[in-house]
């Protein structure tokens, strides 16, 4: 190939890209990005086939036929009750390979049937509740004391205790076990727990629901962060590494193969998670940028082109962390990442001194729209009920300061004609197109108002005492502190959908990372710079 | 170094061996084997000290000065109750350094009181059993319709089973949980086995069997052998991997490094199982040797110099298999290392064509010894009761056949003067120095008897239908059949002590691994050779 040929190549789309799949759901917006792995596989399933394995010799999926399901349901029965021999390892082949090759409607049939008969033995839990009960319970006060009689009044204690745990455990979890010890098995109970949360996604199954929460806190068990390898990713790994990396980038979708080239480049670091049951893809991975200044706008960190030299950075920048598998949602393998990272990056380069992040606000819009939506709302309802008294509702709340409401009324006469600023804002942000991006009018009125509430949203708005937005959760967790937010900062339209293209820069101050990750998790206190309290919140 | 300065070196001998430590308890056995390592250290505890943690950057043990006992119980606690933050690792930490610094009986006190006051909540799982025996127990005969009733009336048992299964778990699991995600935690967490072990093996102490058979299952679950990776050890790997090798050396010792180069030359491979949460150092490595034959002797495995041209060979013998942690016994981590070794050795050398063993058989004469003995009591207490009849006794029975017991009584005027020919065997057997050995009046004699007791104790010997003898039924539990017993085939005072100096050559025959695994697992039934049968017995 020659030059010119070559730079059209690295130019090449990867993949294609409709903004009419990018959905809100994380699940369905992974389910979608294994799509193209899908259609190569020519299967006619619902988006629940894995990517192809060809890193992985000892599995081999097949999603040519579709098996017939009492077939696969029988060699699921064969896994779950045959004796712990060598043979178990054809069996659990057998099993994983016709799960793959069956349709979504058929695959949902099965993992009822899994849930459903193969739960626990409610009588034998029964039994052996009865006879607990029948035991005495020994004196506190002797339990330091550590005389034979007490040890032996709880050796009953002991046996039926352990009896119990057993008995309470759901014949599925034997199919869980054997396949968490069976080469490919943990990548196979992934892809399986990504389909039952697809399906509980569309309907809330009570039996499956249980095998979800069974399954996913085995799943946290068996994936020790300290068994997970961090690995730099770079342009010499192997392509069906860095065919997972395009796949799964779930923050700034990568456009072409210069694009991956230059992430992995100069200026530039990428470190994943690998886990040794499931080799050749990691399970988790971190884009990194190193600039001289903490970056306020994402396109100067995608397309900074030439970057600067690396033995002139002071700042290393968390742009991008993507986690690969749906199917070990809620399980939290970023906590020791950022860590990590930070001390790899420190040892390497000791004159990086500032670690920070450019961070999407992911929740931003979706808990704006929704609490202009319910105010208009409670309006309508309040101007129907009794007169105009907008305060008469308790929860009535007009989130916009005097000035504000005037200025957006102002801005033309059909919005003069509106009920309120609110209804105006509420009008101009859910206009297909963004629009309002590119007047300059709109944006003067609709700025420091924005920008405003989200700083307020950031520091403010907690679900449980934690922040409510999940991008802030997991940094605050990790002890990081809110340092600015910076107006049109992420143009793209994900960006303008999500946030309205704002995005903020979270530090980790090194000398203060566990004493704040410390006081967010003791009582949700959030730190925050004095850039943010700028706009009037405090956390 | 000159060229004779370096031959002297790599001959000089590693370890101090002394016969009078050498123990048949497979653990103290252990604990004997990492005590170099301890006197390194200058510690005055039992031999429970970890090896030196050279390879782990995150975790310092000190072993210098003995901390008090309140305040490592004080950072048990914290370790134990704090809430989930960053801060833990630092609690963590304290704690492994605390409880390493403690003597052997300071470990016992907070072993106990770990096992003790960190128990599960007794009043909690009562008051939950209540309210589950409150529920009523859904119809069987509904669960394959899947209606909406029956869901939610199973919701309540979903709930409470779920709170019960929390209930019913320690409060010291959590201390389990967080080693285990922690750097070097897995490591700490074999070694507390380890020395929970040790002190049940001098008491039985319930709450601290409790304890350990909870971790032991916790350890099964968390060292998946999917996550474990095969490494071919060699003379290239880091000395603080190969001194592992050296120290845990289990079947046959490594005298000098010459011993152990040779071992990872030409003509011999050694492979580990290496867990990433504890790294440079194999959880288990069988050592190979290259040969044209299934050797006979192990005294021509280690000695056999210069070894054959690797192309000549056709058989791959596994002459010895070790584990290095003491904390991990009873978890079975060999389970796919031989498969895997075959694989991988087949794949490598196509030219290969016959895989057997080695082996030792640790329990013959424990086992032959114990027989003896115990007739000869039944034989005293017969001849005080009722006359002379020998048969009297249903226990009764005379392991030597009538040509046997002739020549025994035959050998010399003092064992003419004896009882019996099994008197004669045991007193010969149990002299010291094995002075039979020496002797070819008495080999005559004892060769053939005591090969045939050997193909009986290999093949009939059971206990719960599986094998006596603990290596055979490693073996035979991995697909394996019992090929031919060799006499003389160790002549070390080991290899006397524990079999009278005879060897197996187990074989794995590729077609048949899965099928010999599978019946021996099934029925017991244990495969053997015509060579076998011809000692009279059958399996």
């Amino acid at each position: 190939m020659n030059k010119k040929g070559l730079a059209l190549f690295m130019r090449a789309r990867m993949r294609p890209r409709d903004s009419s799949k990018i959905s809100l759901s994380p699940l369905a917006e992974t389910l979608n990005r294994v799509a193209p792995d899908n259609q190569a596989n020519q299967s006619g399933g619902r988006g629940m086939e894995p990517a192809s394995e060809e890193g992985n010799e000892q599995t081999h999926f097949s999603c040519r036929n579709e098996r017939p399901f009492e077939l696969v349901k029988e060699s699921m029965h064969s896994a779950i009750s045959m004796n712990k021999t060598e043979v178990l390892d054809a069996v659990l082949n057998d099993f994983t390979e016709g799960y793959f090759s069956l349709s979504g409607e058929s695959r949902k049939a099965l993992l009822l049937s899994l849930a459903k008969e193969y739960d626990l033995n409610r009588a034998q839990v029964r039994e052996l509740i009865k006879q607990y009960l029948g035991l005495e319970l020994p004196k506190a006060d002797a339990a330091d004391e550590g005389n034979v009689g007490e040890e032996s009044s709880l050796s009953a204690f002991y046996r039926l205790e352990r009896n119990l745990r057993h008995a309470l455990k759901p014949m599925y979890e034997v199919l869980f076990e054997r396949l968490n010890t069976h080469p490919g098995g943990l990548k196979f109970l992934s892809i399986l727990r990504a389909d039952i949360l697809s399906i509980l996604a569309e309907e809330n199954i009570l039996s499956l629901r249980a095998l979800d929460s069974y399954l996913k806190e085995k799943l946290g068990t068996w994936l020790s962060p300290a068994a997970l390898e961090l690995h730099q990713i770079t342009w010499n790994d192997p392509a069906s590494l860095l065919e997972k990396i395009v796949a799964y980038e779930a923050v700034h979708p990568i456009s072409n193969l210069l694009d991956l080239k230059r992430r992995l480049g100069i200026g530039r670091r990428c470190f994943g998670y690998l886990h040794p049951a499931i080799p050749g893809e990691p399970l988790i991975f971190i884009e990194v940028a190193l600039l001289k200044n903490v970056a306020q706008t994402i396109q100067e960190v995608l397309w900074d082109d030439p970057p600067i030299l690396e033995h002139e950075a002071t700042c290393a920048l968390f742009y991008s962390i993507s986690s690969t598998q749906p199917g070990l949602t809620g399980i939290n393998l970023g906590k020791f990442l950022i860590k990590r990272v930070i001390t790899l990056v420190k040892k390497d380069m000791p004159q990086i001194s500032i670690f920070a992040t450019l961070s999407p606000i992911p929740g931003y819009m979706q808990w704006l729209l929704s609490k202009l939506a319910s105010q208009l709302k409670l309006a309508e309802t309040d101007d129907a009920t009794r007169a105009s008294d907008q305060s008469g509702s308790s929860f009535w709340e007009n989130i916009l300061e005097p000035e504000e409401e005037r200025a957006l009324l102002n801005l033309s006469e059909e919005c003069k004609a509106m009920k309120n600023g609110m209804e105006v804002m509420f009008n101009l942000l859910t206009t297909n197109s963004y629009t309002w991006t590119n007047s300059p009018e709109m944006l003067s009125v609709l700025k420091p108002l924005l920008m405003r509430l989200c700083a307020r949203y950031l520091l403010q708005e907690k679900k449980r005492g934690k922040a409510l937005d999940s991008v802030a959760n997991f940094h605050l967790q990790n002890g990081a502190m809110v340092e600015r937010i910076n107006w049109m900062a992420d143009r793209s339209e994900k960006g303008l959908r999500q946030s309205g293209g704002i995005m903020v820069n979270y530090v980790y101050r090194l000398e203060n990372i566990e004493e704040y990750a410390q006081s967010y998790f003791s009582t949700g206190q959030i730190h925050s710079s004095d850039d943010i309290l700028y706009y009037g919140v405090e956390a």
